[in-house]
């Protein structure tokens, strides 16, 4: 196949079969290239102990080949059928205050249990052989965002083995978690638990310890059954889909595992900036594999789970699916194709709603489909970025950790003040972890990074010549969430130039004003530190002297501080500082709400905003979308698009 | 009995004996007539398990007979004694949770536990063996305020029987559940449980079918213990009071299965409204079995369990009592008698307060007592209505899950909607299911009918000439709560003459203007609907066109759609409309804050504002409260009441 | 050891040997004295049940003696080590809903396990053998923040042999938690259970009762290893740290096994009203047992527990340190000596912050030091008080039980209203039990005394000639939580000279208008009542007559009665009233934000506001602080303080 695809979860059991041959039909009307089977399955596969029920899955796959619709088989993993917990109650999950929960709904399993994992294996095995060499097998999904926690007794004794593994002795792992506090020193291994309900704080570095336990585990289910299906067939490729911008898996170690990237994405209607939000998702799901991945899942009016769930306003559906294109989606598909007409979800809009066919819905549907048709020459392509946001889940669970200097603290908001910014400037940067080689980038964000474990990367970027920022209450702990000796931001103290006596969550209602020659002035928020200066110069400071920003010159780079949240138009202001600072390629700042990205040789236009606007397009290109001449400027009206390749000649 | 009954709770056990004497003889200065003993009696006449203690019971009612008070006698089995829930731990309720819930509160019991039951109707009948002729006993009183709900595994086992009799076979259970999504299937009847803890969503049918059969195992509950009462007391009438307006129990299916409705209601002293909240409830009660009803609990002041208690204002009592008595009360009764020393409810008014007799709230006791007397001409006498406001359990419960368009849909928010500005216009509703012969009534208000288990009764009666009106988001599920093909309104469509592509649940702050020439301009809220008119008439539009009230010819009748929520003033004016347009004997619209009631051939007239106001009243009139004529107007101070007899001659 | 103690809690066990070194030569810089060694040392004294490991605890008492510095040694009995909880699940405790609380945090036992009683005590009895003949031991400290509560079946077991040494009888429980409302009687002993998850309101003796046990296994606790300690060193001070203004132990009784009461106090940097907490946290403490106290914990700067945790702000550390001394703490300790690298508490400041000791928060802790040692000569000094407030524990847990006439009354926010006056009027009081003998004071204080054991104390008091003032809902109900015959205020009815009918919780935005000749108009809040005066005088009163404030004669004295909350400005005109006519001592009132206490001869003042303020001091002093004179008036900055002893001659 080649283009982009377009398609949805399709979950025929769902509907008579004589729906199914109208569901081909209307498929073919839309466009529809690739449809998701069996995500749900795992009941009407296996409908008691053993038994296999394969027959209506190989006529529907058998039906969508002869429609032209490849399939992206799923490994119906994420969804035991009531028997197994009936069954075997140690494989469902216990929560933090120690209820087991139940079946009924979804997700029901305890990652860790061997049961449920040897159930789920011999299934995903015979699907494997079944399907293998099936012509309408184009890739496997395996599970479905994969997310679960547990706390039971199977997941500590799996948890004490993962300590093993990383701590070596039990003298090593009561240094590590600081057990000489409050008297938490472990005598014996097996004495060593999950966090569970207790009378006052957990021992944070437990809980670190468990938050990147239960990521491997589930990424280990990931392996086990993606081990399985390369068995089988070695040259399918095999994803499972990212639930959003999601904290509990390491999407670094997860994507490494996988062959390409899949993502679900849900943005609120109601949020008119879900267009940054999904932006810097998007961008993050490319850096994963550095390459396109894949949509797998979006809504195409409204969801049912949010409080409240209006539909999508007309347009809106193609603006975002073309915007996810421009980041680097080679699929748009759907949760799900035909909305259900019972269960949990039946308000969760489909590809065909309620309503049927006849149907803006559907009308959207099928234009979208036209429209990705005439964006394949995008498909593969690559967007370069000059500036990298590093984002590292191990960060993203210690700084999230309770009885921190403020509650509120929270990773994706730090890192969203950095990408706004970046996104109204026009600017599209990739994301990295913190690890990361950064030499190919001129400018390198850090949101914060309370955690480090080797601040090596970052100054060597410097040394060499780039530009960094880092953002306040970073250099804190070490992997093991332990204080720096000799205070923050620890082993960054040289690079920036700095170093924090103390740290100073604001009230909401505390917006201190800055001053900056540089800058100009402007107020602040959220936070603000007591600095002693090492050598870095003061961009920016509060009325009284205390720096808010800093620049420091390292080697033959700079290393800034945010020391403070600036306010939004500082936060532009200081961006484009920081860009100028890096040489970053000058790109000309798009009006309020819209979006300019470019792929490959294609610069995506798309109109966030309410208003119609103007932007100017030097030189001639031809709309993909439209097929029409474009020549010094495009007009877009609300939700509108275009797609310019430059015109040869 | 003739008249109205008048008393309370009367809790002896609670007091030495010599207190006892004493009641009775502030009884008899009261007024009182009747009252209700034995409600929580359980652990004293059967202090340990298998013995009885009825001596002192004896004493009570016999000194009770000797006043010239009769008795509502209750079985105890609200609140089973400690020793039932310690030497049967499997009779506690477990909730959700899964936490089992302990005794030293009240209700501590499993409805599905046959050890529950088996105590409890051996009780029953040895305590309606032992009263039967007795002379004071003139009703039995069940249980109190039927709710529990259990979720542990003899409910589940129970769950199972009662699914069984519904579904017949398991595929019957799977399909309607809608299993095959999030493969939820069944594979034996044995899996089956009630809807506990989980790790998302649970299945709505599940969900709905434990509603019901919840409901079904309270009425149960119900039958069997007056099955136990019937076979020693066959001409002895028994009631359970309902619980306000409760969503637990189907009150009809309730009702059914009693000699007489009645009814435990507690307004809120701090709510200016709460007369129109009350209004609806008593026209409920009265409807259930469609004749006089007993306001079996209400306080003579402040009550307990609110966040803040305040009493009541002096004379609201009066106004409150009078009010139900209008709207069909054959008795005004009040928990409790004398205010309790000790437990949980000390602070919940008694008709003898904490301050003793020589208080307000006891002289307001006496007086009332004295106009219920005068009012006794008024007992049995019917309450005539056009208008009918359809209210369905199944429907309450099933529009009410979670996962839907918006979590705020709540039902009584929807009946309250249309019931507000009929009682503004001094109309008073009959309710009836969704199942009922209409025919008898000019207009029939269908606040909201989103499940739909049969259409035949509305059609016939908009077809026979009838007005109706249906509220957004009707016509969406069949009882199985799975989506009507082709979309909303279902089976109502054709008879609505449109139908819906997409419902928008409006954010808090929308308040979009509609314009109609029939009902001038307004502001929406709340919702509204992507509609497409297939014959209806548009009564009234969004700026956009898009509308909001719909009228549709059908038969020799109409049906009206409301697909918003109009503004209260605007309801006021449509429901005028509607009124109109059944043809409904007009009526004048009494003074804001006015209620104006025709119970037979008494006009009821309470001032629940806080003005004095003045009313036209045509004709001679005495009134029977003061026994005053009354003759062109009367005027009513704050809280005034007056229960005019058209004067002969 | 004579002057004001200096230190704070010293966990050396945190840290490699290396740094005791240098902790104890900066503990010499900033002139500690003293401090608190092993509070959380368990899980390091003991590894595995039944070992011993003293040689590193050896090592540091020998080092801290050898540097001058004494140490307060702890009983690590708060905090059980994880193979306690392993190996035995049941001394871990189990919440109200029936959860098992885990290790891994602090504080999980069961107060009432003898496992670990057993186990808690052979370790404290070694650790006493040990070190009763240290040099470097001055106090014992017993535990930590004593206030753990369990649910469990051995809690129910040590519950009901309270209950029975408490009530004799089954038919006396049953009689004084009025078990004849709702069957709750008991028919056997084992029946009886601690209050656990319900279906609704639990019976309010069954939680009084609950809470008295509760404070009294804490207690039974403290004893208990008191004993042991008080075996090896009979001569060796024993205390145990209160937590704050603390209602689960009754501070009275705890104090009364104590040698020496101490205190933990963290006033919140972010109100700006916190220093009158404190006074009054301050006041209680001294009033314990009658003299000096010890602050045993308080914190340098931020601590890590609140929402949001800023530093304190320059200056603050010493304004409340010397506020503490000023109201009688001989001690001024810290949690602690140097902040965590890792663990839980890692955010919490410690007297050396992260920062080390180049740091702003170093640099006030040495001067500090400074201050206290100038200090020493009021070390010891009493203060001495003419007005008396009540504190009442059963009185506490009783009024604050659910389903009362408002949720919001909360004891502490009525003690708070009653002090704020008096310390704005520059009054130091003590507090006392309500059964104190009263007579040494002029003036005695009850905020609330919902429930009253015995009137004696005050009806004495007034008759004698003393001034009381009794604040609204007093007098409901007597030790079993049970109305008093003939309602409120009960046994105070005589002695207020009235009787309140009915009590009206007012909403929030109720503030109605009162009259008064003797403390002009005034806006009342939060409550009132309907009173009948039999006796007393009316001294304010609504618009409606109703009166809010009252005097009755009673003997050679008076006492007054607070239907309602005044606001502010009222309250200190009433107060200024109630001191006048208690004939108390007539004292400057200080400027708003300003402290003024006297201690022994030492006239202390503290600035707690924002900006500058002056004050007249009649007479020639000397500044022990400055050692500078001061004649006739003191200027203050932000956080300035002084100690002005009068110059002789």
């Amino acid at each position: 196949m080649s283009g982009i695809r377009y398609g949805g979860d399709y979950n025929p059991e769902q509907w008579p079969e004589e729906v199914w041959a109208e569901d081909v039909a209307l498929m073919r009307r839309a466009g529809v290239t690739t449809v998701t089977v069996g995500v749900f399955s795992w009941a009407r596969l296996e409908p008691r102990p053993g038994e296999r029920d394969f027959g209506w899955l190989d006529r529907v796959l058998d039906l969508l080949h002869a429609g032209g619709i490849e399939v992206f088989l799923a490994t119906p993993t994420a969804s035991p059928p009531p028997w197994l917990g009936h069954r075997f109650p140690e494989t469902l999950p216990v929560d933090f205050d120690g209820h087991r929960l139940a079946y009924g709904s979804r997700n029901q399993f305890c990652p860790s249990s061997p049961v449920y994992r040897e159930h789920a294996l011999a299934l995903v095995a015979d699907l494997a052989r079944r399907y293998a060499d099936h012509p309408a097998l184009a890739l496997w999904h395996v599970g479905n965002e994969l997310g679960q926690v547990c706390h039971c007794d199977v997941t500590a004794a799996h948890f004490r083995q993962w300590l093993r593994a990383r701590h070596g002795t039990l003298e090593e792992l009561n240094d590590a978690w600081h057990t000489a506090f409050w008297s938490q020193r472990y005598g014996a291994w097996d004495e060593v638990i999950p966090p569970r309900r207790a009378p006052y704080l957990i021992n944070p570095g437990q809980r670190l310890d468990f938050a990147r336990f239960c990521s491997d585990a589930l990424v280990e289910s990931f392996r086990a059954e993606r081990d399985v299906l390369r068995r089988f067939t070695p040259d399918v490729p095999v994803t499972t889909n990212f639930m959003g911008l999601q904290r509990t898996v390491d999407g670094w170690a997860l994507a490494g595992e996988e062959d390409v990237v899949s993502h679900d994405w849900y943005p609120d209607p109601d949020d008119p900036e879900s267009h940054v939000l999904s932006a810097l998702g998007f961008d993050l799901m490319r850096s994963l594999k550095r390459g396109p991945w894949l949509l797998m899942e979006q809504a195409a009016s409204a969801v049912n789970w949010r409080r409240r769930n209006p539909p999508k306003p007309a347009g809106q559906l193609r603006a975002q699916s073309v915007q996810a294109v421009a980041r680097g989606a080679d699929a748009v598909c759907f949760f799900q194709w035909r909305a259900s007409r019972g269960g949990a979800e039946k308000f969760h809009s489909g590809m065909v709603p309620h309503a049927g066919p006849d149907s803006r819905v559907f009308r959207e549907v099928e234009a979208l489909g036209a429209d990705l048709a005439a964006l394949a020459p995008v498909a593969g392509a690559p967007v370069v970025a000059e500036v990298a946001v590093v984002l590292d889940w191990e960060n993203w669970w210690a700084v999230e950790l309770d009885a921190h200097p403020s509650g509120d603290l929270d990773l994706l908001d730090r890192v969203r003040d950095c990408y706004r910014p970046l996104f109204e400037l026009g600017v599209t940067p990739d994301f990295v972890p913190a690890s990361a080689d950064l030499s190919a980038y001129r400018l390198v964000v850090v949101p914060n990074l309370y955690l480090v474990r080797d601040p090596e990367p970052l100054r060597s970027f410097v040394a060499g010549g780039g530009t960094l920022v880092v953002g306040f209450f970073s250099g804190v702990v070490d992997e093991r969430d332990q204080v720096f000796p000799g205070g923050y931001p620890g082993p960054l103290r040289e690079l920036l130039g700095l170093r924090v006596e103390e740290v100073v969550p604001l009230r909401p209602d505390e917006a201190p004003v800055c001053s900056s020659e540089a800058l100009g002035e402007f107020t602040a928020g959220f936070w603000r530190e007591d600095l002693v200066v090492e050598g870095a110069e003061v961009v920016a400071a509060l009325d009284d002297g205390t720096p808010v920003v800093l620049r420091h010159r390292h080697g033959a780079g700079a290393a800034w501080y945010m020391a403070t949240r600036p306010a939004a138009d500082a936060a532009v202001r200081l961006f484009g500082r920081l860009l100028a600072d890096a040489g970053a390629t000058p790109v000309p700042r798009p009006p309020r709400g819209v979006e300019v990205v470019r792929r490959g040789e294609v610069l995506f236009l798309v109109n966030h905003g309410a208003g119609e606007v103007s932007l100017d397009v030097p030189g001639a290109h031809v709309d993909l979308l439209t097929g029409g001449a474009v020549s010094g400027s495009v007009t877009l009206g609300r939700f509108g698009v275009a797609a310019l390749v430059p015109q040869s000649g």
